[in-house]
């Protein structure tokens, strides 16, 4: 179960009315929320510009698949970085192309390194990395 | 199959140097893959901007699972947007967090509109949508 | 004078701990300081894709001043702009380039405008618009 | 003069047809600058990760000039920047803020620093860099 720590924010009263306004705007219930999604967004950043933090993460991309030998590429690229893939799910999303999204779970540098070796691939059209934290 | 068009690009010398040295370090094969790479992700930008474009796009959703509610109400909030949703990934990150895989193909505004509803639910630590494109 | 509130906000205890070392580690004096810098840069970021919203902000200019037709069609844009543009300020920044900035107070779509024809301009190596606000 | 070079590029038709509405809607004359855009953005961002690069960049910083022990401690802070900073240009926004633009010239990391250090002083309000180059 989540420890929480109850601590108070001061803030510029034309500030928050405006913060309020744009809440409303984006459906979110409360401040509290808000405000925990903008530190978890920040501490998130932070860890994965620091190469060796662990992190989760998702890769989203999208190629052509009437180049069967990239298919076996980017599974050869995958198993060489088996021990952060944890799983990958594989979508036809039109006549031309395939979207696959690979789970991730490992230091920010390795992650990154993975995400630029399959976008590097011929046939790739996106491979787009979204950092994510289990904290 | 692509149908390939071929045109010329003129580039400051020192500038193309510097160039040539970051896509050797990002393991990039060739300047037509990475300005094509610069090029896509300069158009799902823009479409992403433009709420009535067609995209596809992954959100990705860590929360805990100790809050049964809120698996209900994720259920519940996805089912609403049930046309623009192609399928769902399921990860068990770790004792306390799930890690969710949601993959859309839909108007850029109403793709954002999910994304901002599991984003304020109460127990969602972090929903991330990454925009892509079948172009 | 600011005229000040205080709230309180509850937050998981290990996410705060990676939150106090993320604040230690960019020299941030207290957790209110930097929850307040957050909320600001969401804000900010909500009244520029709200094109009607006045904002404040700057246009970071670098071009070649080689070209002297560049720098006359770059003072008649920027005439065309008059009534949102507040001052400018010129460097050398070398032997070969110039670096401008404009600072700039209107709304975020007429300064977003200004930016796009600036960054148009043959000769104009980077337009790089920062958005900010007096609130 | 800038010395050009010209090399060919290869795209997808349909993705080119998307680039070019896309220009013409940001009034960007011709492909090339907008190739020679991105590409320059790219290079900035390579720069800017890697803490050693020279760069150039603006600070947009916005404060209350109210309190006067702040104007002081700002100018403590950039004394102990002197060697980066260029010069520094000084904007009465409306009755309570200032906005002033600091030119910079220096290694990325140091230059991030001073960001940090201003960003963190109590009184101001936004504290924006932008990393921008002579290449």
């Amino acid at each position: 179960m989540p420890d929480l720590v109850r601590f108070g924010v001061s803030l510029d009263k034309s500030l928050l009315k405006k913060f309020d306004r744009h809440l409303a705007a984006r459906k979110c219930p409360t401040r509290s929320k808000a405000i925990e999604n903008l530190i978890r967004e920040e501490v998130i950043g932070g860890e994965w510009l620091d190469g060796r933090s662990p992190v989760a993460g998702t890769l989203t991309v999208v190629y052509s698949h009437h180049k069967r030998q990239l298919v076996n590429h980017l599974l050869n690229v995958q198993h060489d970085y088996q021990p952060i893939i944890i799983s990958t799910q594989h979508i036809h999303l039109d006549h031309d192309n395939c979207l696959e999204v690979i789970v991730l779970k490992g230091k920010s540098a390795e992650v990154q390194d993975l995400a630029d070796r399959i976008r590097a691939a011929k046939g790739v059209k996106h491979a787009a990395l979204t950092m994510t934290t289990n904290v």
